[in-house]
């Protein structure tokens, strides 16, 4: 507060103060996170923000709101610094960061190590100092697990935690994750949310201690991206071996296809729906095609998962004690050869499932293009058996969309049928299979 | 036989005759495929060979071997024609061409139909006239069944008559295969036979009823793969969209990427060993990679498979009664996710699982890429749980492989060993996993 010009007594932590600055006006409780540079202060609407302290006008309007000095009060107020931002600019949007664990948030969460389950802007700066300057920043951790322990419970935890943050005024969502579940947990948030801002979900495939690490600038073109105008839910992974682009792939529509390379992750069958492209810390963001607008739709949530789904993929001299253990499920997704495929012997059984109102649904494990059992006299035979045809929705997907359905559908002829069509950009438009 | 000067009676169908042209002599049964333009006769090796009737000399040395106006000799004669070869140039090598149905067979049946388990050399140049000229064939039926329908035990009889073939004398074999699980019958040949020739798989991705069909130049080019230097097991189909090349793949590391493309076969994270280029008609077979050449290894076959073995892909949410179903297998194959996990409550069940005799392999659903359990702490707790590395085998292979190792190796251990390093080509050298 050098340089800041007080009306009335000098501003203390603690103080409710109104501070104006280049013609705006701030009101709220000045933290103790406050620097020589810059006034922290906590507003009234539950945002943290931090002002440039130059040519800084101070009014303290209620003296110690908070008492700094006494333990419980400063652990109040650190409480409250939950979500703070280190430099807020009232020009620049503000993104929520949330972690979830994996390779990315294991360089977020250095400072506080593992066993902390919080963590704000403060944190996220340090351990990215890249990300200064492009946005403000609420920090918000939902879970702290390698991805494959990922489970429905927690796409519901996240896809709350995403709803509050865009319902408190965030204007984009940055969400990391574990790249080995990626795609399961980006295709729950495209089917339980409807966004009108982008939820970018992005993660690391070498670690920050390793010269090759690919966490700083996934981390910054996501925020990239989650400024951008496409509110739609988006994987932002490296787009090659250089460090030139991310991609941006739509959630329903992208695969980790590769074990270890930085640039893994692929928009199954075309190109990713846009690109972050990046420059020694310069961005671009721009499509190739047509996206749903940022503000296109309000901010709704339908967080219900049926979990008893399973999916099955289909080898041939497959033991069919395993189609056995799925009897009785809500759902089933079967992960058929070619067209949609599986041997002659399962037909009868997976009609038993479908007469017992088990939901089958028929996808490829070619992973690329679309299942289609018109083809050949068993493809019929499993059709005449009520299977559903997934079209081209890759197997993962279709597992999480079946969850979905079957929780939030009328019932469930409405869940079949809405697995025959697109909802979140997971099945392309119909197509011949020989084109 | 017009034009055929005999020396004593005019032969007919049935006789035994010696037949001299351009300074060669064949002696056997004169068949009734004989045409005016070629005589076709059943050589006492077994082969049947079609020779050009202009400036022949034909002599009988025997008359009505077979007696073809009763219907049961007919049958006979029909039923030795098996393996019967149109035109024969004795500078042409000999081609077995092996039917196990699937699309590719569904035009040589043509004539036969389905119910006919028998075709021969003059069925596959009436369905595909472009192979005349090429080699001299034989026409053999394993199966006739799309490919889903496959089993080990169908791998079996295609190894022994694969074996057969080549024992007789074939200078190369073309599997003629359903597309959707080729890549599992390749994988079974190339660890049941060590073979002095090619065995070359091929399919069609569209029936010849449809204009683009790629039957004609996907059988084309196989019978030129059969007739190289590369004693593998290819998988010979469409390089791309255009008619221009069908790549060869190693048939360890093929895999079908599309439900219907007919460039749907990709060797997984590199370019094919090979290729066929094909310009209306012309071809030329080259390889970028280094092979097992012609006659490096003698023939052998080891077609014991232990069947009690299982591909299990982990997904999130998985209810593990799947894995269940699994306990007391001989092997279990897991397409673990990333670099090889799943979620951590499994650990512990696979590790009973391997202390009670299973042998547990890891693979990875991204397809490309390696499994390296040692870089997270829940990999780490895998191996101490016993889990083997399949390296960058593909996980469907790795079913194969572990079928066959499990019913060839001493013991346990050793099996467990085959699968950490190549016995087909199917694992390629170790890599760090960053690279």
């Amino acid at each position: 507060m050098n340089s800041a010009s007080s009306a009335g007594s000098e501003p203390q932590e603690g103080d409710r103060v109104r501070v104006e600055r280049d013609g705006s006006s701030y009101e709220g409780v000045l933290l103790p996170s406050s620097t020589a540079d810059h006034l922290v202060l906590k507003l009234d609407g539950g945002y943290n923000v931090a002002i440039a302290s130059e040519a800084t006008t101070v009014a303290v309007l209620e003296a110690a709101v908070y008492d700094v000095e006494r333990a419980q009060d400063v652990d109040d107020l650190a409480e409250e610094e939950e979500g703070s931002s280190v430099t807020f600019d009232t020009d620049l949007p503000t993104i929520s960061l949330i972690s979830t664990g994996g390779t990315i948030a294991s360089t977020v969460d250095y400072r506080t190590g593992a066993v902390t389950a919080q963590f704000d802007a403060e944190d996220v700066l340090r351990a990215v100092p890249d990300l200064a300057g492009r946005a403000n920043y609420r920090g918000r951790v939902v879970a702290n697990i390698l991805s494959e322990n990922a489970t429905p419970e927690i796409w519901q935890e996240l896809a709350h935690a995403v709803h509050e943050e865009i319902e408190a005024g965030a204007d984009g969502v940055v969400v990391m994750h574990g790249t080995d579940t990626m795609q399961f947990s980006a295709s729950a948030l495209a089917f339980i949310l409807d966004t009108p801002v982008p939820i970018v979900f992005t993660g690391s495939q070498r670690s920050a201690d390793r010269p090759s690490s690919d966490n700083v600038m996934n981390a910054v073109c996501a925020v990239e991206a989650a400024k951008a105008d496409c509110a739609e839910v988006l994987v932002c992974m490296h787009a090659s071996e250089s460090d030139d682009r991310c991609a941006l792939h739509r959630g329903t529509r992208v695969r980790k296809n590769h074990t270890s390379r930085r640039d893994a992750f692929e928009t199954v069958g075309r190109a990713p729906l846009g690109e972050v492209r990046y420059d020694d810390g310069e961005t671009e963001v721009w499509f190739r095609r047509a996206y749903a607008e940022r503000g296109a739709c309000d901010l709704a949530l339908a967080a219900d998962l049926e979990t008893d789904v399973e999916l099955l993929k289909f080898t041939p001299g497959m033991d069919s004690a395993l189609l056995d253990a799925c009897e009785g499920k809500a759902g089933l997704v079967v992960e058929g050869t070619g067209l949609g495929h599986v041997h002659t012997d399962w037909i009868p059984r997976l009609g038993e499932f479908v007469e017992r109102g088990t939901v089958v649904v028929m996808t490829s494990q070619c992973i690329d293009g679309r299942v289609c059992d018109r083809v050949y006299d068993t493809g019929r035979d499993l059709l005449d058996a009520g299977l559903i045809e997934a079209g081209d929705t890759l197997p993962g997907t279709a597992k999480v969309k079946l969850m979905w359905a079957l929780a939030n559908a009328e019932d469930l002829r409405e869940a079949g049928e809405a697995m025959e069509r697109s909802l979140a950009g997971e099945r392309t438009a119909r197509s011949t299979p020989w084109t």
